[in-house]
Order: structure tokens, then C-alpha cells, then sequence
């Protein structure tokens, strides 16, 4: 294979954010085919896409037309799992959109349909590729701040305000995202929380709000406690409700603590592990020496959508290591599945969680909703800058 | 009475703190004597202070000497609100050290005795006298902010040795403190972040961990989420086994939000308050504009203890208000007594809390400790700059 024939399913905000960087943006990738029900979308791939790309209003017809190899799903994130196993059984490779799916039990039977064929599965965790996120997890991952004691993320400034969640029917409500905040906003950190640690909570104790700042009937406001293993606790704070809202991941560790805020990731190391110094210290009040570290970090952040697209093509023509693998998707969901059920129960929420439970509450929220949402059906928003 | 002549009650760590300023920064304040069942302490007294500083081993026959006018209590917390009372019927005015004291029943019944009577009685809640704190609750109480609806609070730079803790056997002992950090180190954020805000939660729900960093039996690492009338949520995350540690308290509010961390106050003001943005806004993504303010506070951490002394013996002198009224001591005390309640029962705690509940609860730790301590015992620390 020269190149990577690609067809995009989905041509709402993000769809068209990807089949504009696919046309000229990434070596060895070809935009063949796009895909989406409605003609509104269609038009618009008609009036900005070249004449070559072709047009489908059905997956199941692209996936069988034999004109790509690979195709990126963004459409709402119900179908992912669906699109993404008809997908493999047509023999494609499958790069998603996050989240992986609304619930945990999808996502597993996807995940095991990719394992079992021998195409790459990718998933749009875009975040990966910022080079604070990368540092952070390489510190960790080397040993430099020692064994995690406090993972505390305060995401707050997913602003959004009611004239978003008008722009499209399936926003916010249970039928269609399946959630809020933790399914739409939060995504990206909900992977780098446990990405840049290399840990999973063993339970979960969240309070969710829903609709306590907007005419939605999901989540939009989200105070989750987490505790792991091996003793460490953490905190994900999050809001669309909020402005101009915070951005601050303080990661503590026995050697110190790093932050991560306004764009600049800051090392507060401890001369001698904590520890260590304990166990010698006899002076009453005291602590131990530490340095604050100006450690180097690229500019910028990252090469985020495009940054994933070139990996992923990479990764079929070459072989190259995945920054995010679909698999991986499941972790992210996890948690705000383990938060939901939480909320829901008003009680811890264990790991590995009881997806069955939280299936059957979701399919219950959806079955008794009652919420009808003023919208401007299917709006499509520019989203450079936001995702 | 041209001149307030005190007596300290405990010269321990506290205590010749108190003595040494009293002795000649206060106007209109004498020290007339002290008081302390150690030898040791008394020993230092007549070592470190003038020979007209009369000496007690007992705090009854202080208060009925007729040579002080006010006492301060500065002993172990369990003891305060008992002394306190006994003072009050003494005729005494009274100034406690914090926290007020263990739980609220006792603490409660000492209010009621400071209301019957006609004396001052005040808390020593030095840090109000920190101009930052004081401008945070100025910028509130004149609506800058709006409606409040986070106030979250990482206070975990309390770093203590095991060093510290075996200085004195009562030290983090059910019987000795009843608690940990939340009664020994946390009292004044935990009196700061209602007294700012000017908001008590309505409910509770915290995870202690007890002993987990230190050979300690009550609690060292806590995280809290709190829930408001009006629907504001907050969090207290604290703890004595991190360094550097951290503290930053976030007030967010529907006109922006303030941050105080590293001595500096921060008011990201939004031009319009968020509701009225929202109300207004059809753009899709988009946010309030946001401005960041310099506001100004004066330098340094304001007079302190010092402050506190002077205070005090003006309002005894000249009627002037009080900064920290002992009355209020009791605010702070609910919300640890409501963090440990909800710990040990693994629920929420409501206020007004179950106070018989957390009684009960508490004498039952002291009663089934089995606890026993390698001490320093009774070795009194340098407490300068710590408190």
C-alpha cells in the first residue's frame, strides 16, 4: 500500500475538521469517501471537498465499496462500537473519535472484534500529542517523582454556554451522548489522567449535578474522589458551567509534586525522597529541601488531530507505535462510566465495575427521560481551537 | 481598668509564644501569670520570664487569685471549652487557642456560658488577620464575585515528621487530640474557608485515612466535598504526609473567580456576570469575556498572633470588635467533627450535624485505642513561623 485510503463517517464538526487535514495535511493518506445521513452535510462535502471524494449516506455501503482501507468514525458516540466492529468485518482499519462509546460493555465487544482481526485501531486522543502531557508522563514513568500519592485534576473551563447545547438535538440528553461533561468535554483528560500515571482507580465516589447551570438532563457539574491500589487518592473537579473556569493537574509523588497550569509544567522535586527523609529527621517541625525545577518542555501544543492522523497512517503503511490505541479508549469511559454509576447510586462505585448495572441505569434514564430540548437541529459549530 | 492583666493557662509550645508577646508588645496588656501542671514549663517560665509573672500549677486557683483579669487558654484542645467555662464563672475574659475544642457539644455549652455572661471572649484565629484572607472576604461580601458556586481548598503543605509527632504523647491521639490534622493543623483554613465565604455546607461527605503516613492513630490525609444551600459544592483536601505540599483556595463565583496561592490573591473578573452572558449568547462555543485583575493587598501576613493579643485587649479596653469572637470557634470545629463523622460512617454527615453521633463515635476510638506511642515526651518545639 502507497497510500491510505480513507472514508470519514460523520461529517459534523469534527468529520469536516478531519476531511480538511486529510486532503493535503498528511503524508500517505488519501480522503476517498465521506459518509453521513444527512443531506445537509452533504452538501457542504459537495461545495469544499474536491469532485474525487465520494459520497455515501449509508456506512454499511462505504464500508463494502471497496474505495478505502481505513475509516475514521465521527459520528455521535453511541455508534462507535457498532460502525467500528462493521467496520473490521469489512476489513478496515477503524480510527475513532473519543469517547469510545457511551457504555463500558459496547466498548469491550469492540475492542475484542479489534483484537481478533489484523487491522490498527486508533483512537482520536488528540491531547496525547501535547508535549506537557508527554513530559509528565515520562517523568512519572522514569521514576523521577517516585510512587504516587495524590492525582488531582480541576478541569473547569469547558465553558459552554446553552446556545451550544441548542445547536443539536442528540447534546446532553441520555438518547443521544449518553452524558455531559464527562462524555463530551472531558474525554481527553479523563485519558490523561490515568495515561500520564500509568494508574486505574479501585473505586470511584463522584457527585454528579445535572442540569444545575444549563437546560440539559446530563451531567454539568462533577466533583469525582478516587482511590488506587496502592494507597494514592485523586480528585477530577469538572463544569461547562464555569467561567473563565481552571485548568491544574498536580500530580504528588514520595520525590514531590509536579503541576501542569496554563500551559507550563512546573517540578517541585524534593532533594531527598520524602521517605527517606523521615526516617532520619529528628528536628520536631521540618521538611525536606526542595527545589522547584524548570524542566524543558516544547512549545506549543503538540500536533494534536493532525499529530493522531499521521500516526495513524503511519502506523498502517508502516508499522510505526500507535500514540493512542482504540483499546486503550475503554480506560477513559471507565471512569466516567464508574463516576456516573456513583452519582447515580449515591455509593462507591468498585472497579473492574458492574458495566451490566450501569447499562441497565443508562438504558433506564433514557427510557423515563422526559426532556425535550429547545434546538437549532443540527447546527453545525466551528470548532477550531476548542477540541 | 487601664490595663488588662493576663494569665496563660498551658505554657507549652503556644503559650510562651503568647508570654513573650504579651510581656511587652501589647499595649494596655500585662502578663500577671501563668499557669502549667509540668514542672518543666514552669522552670522556663522562671527562667524566661520577669520574677512579677506569678506561677500556677493549677488552673482553679489562678482564676480565683484576683490577679488577672483575662486568661488565655493555650493546653491540649480537649481542655479548652471546660477552662473556658470555669473562667466565665470566674468573672474572667477569655481569649482560646484553636481549635475551639474537640467536639461541638462541649464547645457548645461553652458558648452558652460566654453568652450569659458579660465578658470577652475571643479565638485565636490569628490567621484572619492576614490581609489576603481579608480582602477574599471583602471582594465576597461586596458582591465582586456574585453568587458562589465553588470553594475549593487544597491545604496539604502541613508537612509533619514522625519526628513532630513523637514529641508529645498527646499528640495525634483519639484521647489526647481527638483527631489529626483536621483538629491540630487545619483549624484556621477550616475557619478561613467559611468565614470568607460567609457559607456553611449543608452536608458532608469526606475520606480520612488514619495513620497513613505517619505511626499516628487518627487521620493524616483527607479529602472532603461539601454541598451548600445554594447549591455551591466545595472541597478540603489536606495532609501532613506531602512536601512540598500545596495551598491554593479557588472561590469560584458566577462573576469569576479568585485564587489565592504562593501569598498572592487573583480575581479573574468576567465583564458580565456568566448568567446574564449566557442569557444572552447564540454564538455556540464561545465565553464571557474575562479579565485578570490585580488587586491590591497589603504585603506580609498581616500582625497575627500579635494581632490577635492586641485586638482582643482593646475589646476589653475599648469596646473594639472582636476579629475572631470565640463564639465562632465552634464553625470550623463542625466542619472536622462533620469530616470525621462522615469517614468513620462512610455516608454523608448533615448539619446541623448529629453532635450526640459523633460523641459517641469519638469516645469509642478512645475507648478501643490501642495505640501506644515511642515518645519524646513532653518536649517542647520552636513554633516560630509554623503557626
Amino acid at each position: 500500500m502507497k497510500k491510505v485510503r480513507y472514508g470519514i463517517i460523520g461529517i459534523g464538526n469534527m468529520g469536516r475538521s478531519h476531511a480538511v487535514e486529510l486532503l493535503d495535511q498528511v503524508n500517505g493518506a488519501e480522503l476517498a469517501a465521506v459518509c453521513d445521513s444527512s443531506p445537509d452535510a452533504l452538501a457542504w462535502a459537495k461545495d469544499r471537498l474536491p469532485d474525487n471524494v465520494q459520497q455515501f449516506d449509508q456506512p454499511e455501503v462505504l464500508f463494502k465499496s471497496g474505495l478505502i482501507d481505513a475509516v475514521i468514525i465521527a459520528t455521535p458516540h453511541y455508534d462507535h462500537p457498532p460502525l467500528a466492529i462493521q467496520a473490521f468485518d469489512a476489513g478496515l482499519h477503524v480510527l475513532i473519535e473519543k469517547p469510545a462509546g457511551v457504555y463500558t460493555k459496547a466498548v469491550r465487544e469492540m475492542n475484542a472484534r479489534a483484537a481478533a482481526s489484523d487491522r490498527v485501531f486508533g483512537i482520536m486522543y488528540n491531547q496525547r500529542t501535547n508535549p506537557l502531557y508527554q513530559k509528565l508522563k515520562e517523568l512519572i514513568a522514569s521514576g523521577e517523582l517516585g510512587e504516587i500519592r495524590r492525582t488531582n485534576w480541576i478541569i473547569t473551563n469547558w465553558y459552554r454556554s446553552q446556545s451550544y447545547y441548542n445547536s443539536g438535538g442528540w447534546r446532553a440528553t441520555w438518547a443521544g451522548e449518553g452524558g455531559g461533561v464527562l462524555l463530551n468535554q472531558d474525554p481527553h483528560q479523563l485519558d490523561l489522567w490515568q495515561w500520564t500515571t500509568g494508574l486505574m482507580p479501585k473505586r470511584v465516589r463522584a457527585f454528579c449535578h445535572f442540569g444545575k447551570y444549563r437546560d440539559i438532563e446530563v451531567e454539568d457539574d462533577v466533583t469525582a474522589y478516587v482511590e488506587y491500589e496502592n494507597g494514592a487518592t485523586g480528585l477530577f473537579v469538572t463544569t461547562t458551567g464555569e467561567a473563565p473556569g481552571t485548568n491544574r493537574f498536580e500530580v504528588t509523588g514520595d520525590r514531590g509534586k509536579i503541576v501542569i497550569e496554563d500551559d507550563k509544567l512546573v517540578f517541585w522535586r524534593l532533594r531527598v525522597p520524602e521517605p527517606e527523609f523521615n526516617a532520619s529527621y529528628n528536628g520536631g517541625f521540618g521538611a525536606p529541601e526542595c527545589w522547584k525545577c524548570e524542566v524543558p518542555v516544547p512549545a506549543g501544543h503538540g500536533e494534536q488531530h493532525l499529530g493522531i492522523l499521521k500516526n495513524f497512517t503511519n502506523a498502517i503503511l508502516h508499522g510505526e507505535q500507535l500514540i493512542a490505541p482504540g483499546e486503550e479508549g475503554i480506560k477513559g469511559l471507565t471512569l466516567s462510566n464508574a463516576m456516573h454509576l456513583s452519582a447515580w447510586e449515591d455509593d462507591w462505585a468498585d472497579l473492574p465495575l458492574d458495566e451490566d448495572r450501569f447499562h441497565e441505569l443508562l438504558q433506564s434514564k433514557i427510557a423515563t427521560s422526559k426532556y425535550k430540548k429547545k434546538t437549532d437541529e443540527s447546527r453545525t459549530l466551528d470548532v477550531t481551537g476548542t477540541h
